[in-house]
């Protein structure tokens, strides 16, 4: 596509107030900066580290919630499953099905996702090889849906560490179009015992990085007050600097498309 | 307890009776070793790195095989689920549900699995921590269901290789019984190109290091040509060779229990 | 710096004829392009994986060929050094010891280099946290020499590979200027069975993004025929791709630099 | 051989009492229970973490300690070197040359070694695959210097972290006896902050469970008071569980030789 798209939103579903008021606001940042808007947050924090966390307001009323925002912002919708039968309950509600990261390999779920007819967005597992993630592509593809694209959160670097190998990004636009996740790319998984930490002082540089290597969207949790978001506060982008972030963000983005065809071979 | 348990069998249940050749074969090693034993066969291979490889013979007629195994051969059963909505159907028929690695946080699987009563065996995510591992152990417990054991199978030591912590047997032990799983510690994830491969040479190292540790239990898959078998059979025990291998790995436990609580500090 | 540090050359110091024919193109190059350029060739490699791998035409002679590549081009040299005995006679003809990344902690090295006065470029170990190369900076300041720079050039991730964390540029930007060394950031250590490989083709994408983080410097091995280089082939950038190459830098270094602060906290 | 081998002393030459204390007491140890004993002390921390840390009473007066104390016990002596220079002056006194992990790579550090006809003990560098050790090895054996063993001492497992991949000792065993360095495998580099922490924890685990694979010997640290040990007190043996220990490393060891040639293949 000639524009980036942004998959930006809360992370989780908290309510229809703090959703709208996140979802226009970036909506609006996207349209100045020339960005396709896609509106994320999700509908159950399925995998937390511990049972204690917050998980949802519950998924019929998160479903509720996220489609009423779809249609009040008019904007499409991206949400992720868990288990193969959410696919087509989830599918009749937003336009983008995310599977997680954990889950990639999971072939029952990307056949089900495939199988919607809605766009499908694969995460990058912590543990997968990039190249290898051109097998959970082909398992959605055979499902006659086309509409795939992958998703670059990081790799298992030691424990409670990710990296981000920028290798990866081209290697998987071979099979797809690929997004990188700013959010999760920071976090440190099970980092603060019992719930995850994250480094937001680092969303910048591997924001810029990934940009500039050349590919087509972007994805960020945000909340006006990161401290007090339900699940991932550590490494949100406040909502106040979405608009500076995301002017930055484009011009990273043109540059690194204008030299995605170099080669030195 | 005061007797090593062995969870072994093929990989999937191919065939009723490639099930009763490999279950009688081992149950009778298991017994002169002084093992306890639990026949193990996958229903589905629900994660195959490709969707052209082997998954199953199907669900139904799986679990009918394993009944009539367990039956037969008057042996526990341990089998995987990787949905929420398999565990009570699974429970029926088996005695431990086995919780894969990519989906040991996956919290409503856990839950379910824990809400059966049967025993749940949890897989160490090849990305987690050791010590996070406490926290799924959590949520099977936080159902009431006290049988839970953890299994080590091995942490991303970056592409397509896995590394064996032996610091996590007795971090993960300070939570639940732990159980070695030999054959998927040597598996070579995507190394061969849209299909895992394996390291078998390396299995008898790896399964004396971690009995001399201290642990509870052990996991092989075992197979009479396990260059027939239809997944793993690249890190498979032949079948002929168990008995030699059972009776190694007793020795190493013994040493192991001996000197479980020996502290330097 | 208001302007972008090249340094560049061969591998090794091969022949006077082809140092100048590297030197000189580059020279050109850097200049066009607004790169104070500093000319690169080893006079030993003294840490090939194999015995059998090319070392050196000679310290004295390599020694004697940089000095006059250095009059002939009026450009200053950089060179690395791998013993403390060596850092004094080096230093009468180069403006700059290099530490190789696996001696990045030898203590006597680093005071050695330092006690010249010349500047000293510290590469960071495949094995170190980037911030732990606060400390390497502290022992050449030790002895009054407050000219150092670092350099990253990948950490190990797993066997026969290195993976280059973004975040490690801000971090060591903290303590020194930082440069990164392009050509063995995507070197495949031991990765060709008894001397190392190279993924030449990920060189656009790293330098890209890793220039967009905002850095001081770059650092690129170069021949005119990679394949004939006598050492880190696999790895280079031919020499006629090195004028669009350094074009594509030095846009990418604009940008990182007016990014640098900018902060999300 | 057919007893194993046990490196054992402080970490650095403190003083000769210290040295003879521990010296003796681990002297009679070793013959208790029928290990070969060499006596380790370090003349030099050549690579510490922080300069700010100790690192030596000086070359010449440790090499004296060291001296009187292999004539004061009568036992053979091991100490590493940093540089080449050293290499024969340290052999003047010692019978076992150590090449530091970091150093495992560099040619004239190691053929330096070779030539001096003492015994050369390599430590596997903490981004070395095992299977490339042999290159080291190869390198110290062009001298004609036949006498060469490896050391196992973990590899780099993200930031600040090191793991043991049991895989790799019969990976080395193919080159050279291999000797398991239990005191730097649980070492955390520059984990607290300037300084290498430690896990002393896990000692006894990771201990068996290397003995249990099969191997040569053992390298140890010990202290009568580690809490005062002048460098990497918080993962050294105490002197007075060195009894035990070693008892129990014996048992490990002598189960790993039984069954070292056990195959399934």
């Amino acid at each position: 596509s000639d524009k980036p798209v942004l998959f930006a939103g809360p992370c989780a579903v908290e309510s229809f107030d703090i959703c709208m008021e996140i979802g226009s606001t970036v909506k609006e940042i996207a349209e100045k900066h020339g960005f396709s808007y896609v509106f994320k947050a999700s509908f159950d924090k399925a995998n937390r580290t511990s049972s204690s966390s917050f998980r949802s307001i519950g998924m019929d009323q998160s479903l509720a919630v996220l489609e009423r925002v779809g249609k009040a912002l008019n904007v499409p919708l991206v949400t992720d499953i868990h288990e193969s039968y959410q696919a087509a309950e989830v599918a009749a509600v937003v336009d983008v099905l995310q599977i997680p990261a954990f889950l990639c390999r999971q072939t029952d779920l990307l056949l089900a996702a495939g199988n919607t007819g809605k766009a499908v967005k694969i995460k990058r597992g912590q543990f997968m090889a990039p190249e290898d993630m051109q097998y959970a592509v082909s398992k959605v593809r055979s499902t006659g849906n086309q509409n795939v694209c992958l998703t670059e959160r990081g790799f298992s670097l030691g424990y409670h560490n990710l990296v981000v190998d920028m290798r990866g990004l081209p290697i998987m636009r071979q099979f797809a179009p690929v997004v990188f996740d700013i959010t999760h790319s920071i976090q440190q998984p099970g980092g603060m015992g019992g719930s995850s930490g994250g480094q937001r002082e680092f969303a910048p540089f591997l924001a810029r990085a990934a940009a500039a290597t050349g590919i087509d969207g972007f994805f960020i949790e945000t909340h006006p007050e990161p401290a007090k978001a339900l699940s991932d506060g550590p490494n949100m982008i406040p909502l106040a600097k979405m608009d500076e972030f995301i002017a930055m963000l484009k011009e990273a983005w043109v540059l690194g498309r204008k030299f995605e065809n170099f080669k030195v071979n």
